[in-house]
């Protein structure tokens, strides 16, 4: 089986979707997107629950039954044997580590809040205190790490980067602000240079 | 540098920390683990911060300056040329799949029910509802996956079902029901039997 021809089912607005497209941009695959909108119930059909039990977008069918949901673990297969994932083991196991931070102590609040605001219509303001103390947090916990080096693990664009960059570069859609994070905007734009992004 | 030798900082009563108990003890990997008290702020001294910068146990020391945190990214890691882990790059890609749902949709949820009743003292009735539907759903979709399979991934015990089981075999602390699915409760004998948990 070839990662390189798929179909990706998503929401061009989900960060977790954008992953997986600025990946695959960059690593030159071949792939038709499918959108799904998660807001009328797209994610919920026969059709999708056939692609993904769990109902969430990304999905990917790579086609002959094999379907593979999960944004990280989706950028991880795809980056296999790509500049975008170190070969040595240990700088790939503090990929992981950042991989799975992100799905756990960044996204459920950075990633939330914006779409609190995006989806839903609600002002900054109605964001829910906790949640934004905690995007907050995470936010700072990235500059803090960023001090002194270009990319997240081993001085290297990697998966680890696409994977947080999708959401905090659209942190100001979830009333953040990133402007008093110079390590964080920098490695932004450092980020959006080298995927070619707008 | 090798992973069989490491200090594991980590809470006995976390499912997060006991998950690497299992899989280090079924290696036979050496360690030595340091309690770390999250309720007392053992988590956020600066001894331990320089350790894990995110403030999180488990948190796992292999000496050299080589650090990692996040419980499913330190199972990969010792779990690597083992039979925890597929060799397959597709098999392997389902086991991160796993990981990442289960940190996501599942830790969230089931574990955080539980955290408020084991170290908060709260009752099952005073649960977050909205916690628990989704816990539930976490615990059904398990329950449909594992229909007339043995293991989570290739019908082998992977990290996957280490990772799925830490918090799942103490969903009743978490005041869940599991009796009714008897998918997740054979599953669950059956890891305990290949871990040789008590």
């Amino acid at each position: 089986m070839s990662a390189s021809t798929f179909t990706l089912y998503g929401d061009r607005r989900s960060g977790n979707c954008l992953k997986i497209v600025y990946a695959a941009d960059w690593l030159g695959l071949v792939y038709s997107f499918v959108d799904i909108d998660i807001m009328t119930g797209e994610s919920r059909t026969p059709e999708f629950l056939a692609v993904n039990p769990a109902g969430q977008v990304p999905a990917v069918d790579f086609g002959g039954g094999k379907t593979l949901a999960q944004s990280n673990a989706v950028l991880l297969f795809l980056a296999e044997h790509s500049a975008l994932l170190p070969q040595d083991p240990f700088l790939r196991a503090k990929v992981n580590e950042w991989l799975f931070w992100e799905q756990y102590s960044h996204e459920p609040y950075v990633s939330v809040c914006r779409f609190h605001m995006v989806y839903q219509g609600k002002t900054a303001s109605e964001r829910e205190a906790w949640r934004v103390e905690r995007a907050e947090a995470a936010l700072d916990h990235m500059e803090a790490h960023l001090a002194g080096k270009s990319f997240f693990v081993g001085e290297a664009l990697s998966v680890a980067d696409i994977a947080l960059l999708a959401y905090t570069r659209l942190a100001g859609e979830g009333g953040f602000d990133l402007s008093r994070r110079p390590n964080l905007t920098t490695w932004i734009t450092r980020c959006e240079t080298a995927l070619e992004l707008a």
